[in-house]
């Protein structure tokens, strides 16, 4: 006799869909935790509304509108950083761009901002290609057990970006810097922002004026990295600086 | 009029097509040269043999057997580490494992063994598998412009694994683990070997086994990572060490 799997992957619920004892699944996730999990009452599982809530939940009825999940507990901000971290990657092709979303919702990142840059220089996302990506870092928030869905957006320049996300601690790869040193701990109520050139790289004045809004350059290594990779890297490091000034 | 455009990236030269003063390409990295990027007589590439040879050239002819390119400089190690990285990394499916080499190669990877684990057991790779997993790491040697090419392996089993590579300066991805904190100075000669288990991660006995070879458990944080996004992390962090040692 085959028993229902517990589902291993958390399970989306809209904020509007979280009372203070119960939450009510949509259409598409029901069918997942009662169809492909079969799921019966009683089957404990995981939910998260995206802003940070999260809940440990048992199925308690399965109803025509969906599936209702008693709340068990609830772990505010479960899987999240102690800090923002806020990207701003210099517009790749939009397989790139999905591989910086698949890697980098994992390891933590709050927004993602694929900036139109001079080099490379493309049009930005179209609502078609933002709701893919949407689909992606909802994907990956499940899949990773994070509470807080990322922003996607897409800035017109460099500047707009910076003006857009506002005050932060902030980094950029860059080959003529060093490698990443910093303590993470001065500045704990700012996100931090990373910046990372398109397909190559950011324009002499795009650094300068990134420079010149105190994105402190970060040397990545001798060899030649894509967006994509430069992207995981830096935040693979942050990440970690994170994770040491907390103890 | 259109004028030949410098190639961006590295060609791939066999290490016994070198001579003291010359390389030969072979026949596709010569159709590559001289048909896509429409070299001419005096127009300079750059070529690796992935043994760490790395040449500046100029095209000096274009004869039946290949372009033969004239040295300028060579440049021994170029794009290199101070110390070599191998990675141990707990076999998922295909579509993972070139991501890790994909990403992996970039950043610095000397060696990737996917290992057969407990968990996800599955057979290691045939030969097309291989061959297919050597042409993306030749791709990310020739376009991120390092000069070693790394070795591609599949262990069938940690243990066997851990036996085959020898000593090394070891770190595995463990949620019980601490934030990567340490210094890499201490064993200048070793390698740095890095252990990510597979999907499911790591059984209790294949971890017990990997602490009991001294590989130290380093926490990535608090969300979930699949294998390949871990292995691309941890592998940014010991990159970004290894930089930091050699200042």
């Amino acid at each position: 006799m085959n028993r229902p799997r517990l589902p291993d992957s958390t399970f989306w619920v809209e904020p509007e869909a979280v009372g203070p004892r119960h939450i009510r699944l949509g259409e598409e996730e029901s069918h997942h935790l009662i169809r492909v999990h079969r799921a019966i009452t009683g089957t404990p599982f995981q939910a998260t509304d995206g802003r940070g809530g999260f809940f440990e939940c048992v199925l308690e009825s399965i109803e025509p509108r969906g599936a209702v999940g008693r709340i068990v507990e609830r772990r505010e901000g479960w899987g999240e950083l102690s800090r923002a971290i806020e990207l701003l990657v210099g517009r790749p092709d939009w397989a790139a761009a999905e591989k910086v979303v698949e890697h980098g919702v994992p390891l933590g990142a709050g927004a993602f901002d694929f900036v139109v840059c001079e080099r490379r220089g493309r049009e930005g996302p179209g609502a078609a290609r933002l709701a893919r990506l949407d689909r992606v870092a909802r994907a990956g928030l499940k899949q990773s057990r994070r509470s807080r869905l990322p922003r996607i957006l897409s800035s017109p320049s460099i500047q707009e970006a910076v003006r857009a996300h506002g005050p932060g601690q902030r980094f950029m790869a860059d080959p003529d810097g060093s490698p990443f040193a910093s303590s993470l701990a001065e500045s704990p109520q700012l996100p931090v922002q990373l910046a990372i050139g398109p397909p190559g790289d950011f324009t002499a004045e795009e650094r300068e004026f990134l420079r010149g809004e105190d994105f402190a350059p970060i040397s990545l290594g001798p060899s030649r990295l894509t967006t994509e990779t430069a992207a995981i890297a830096l935040l693979s490091l942050i990440r970690n600086s994170l994770l040491r000034s907390k103890l």
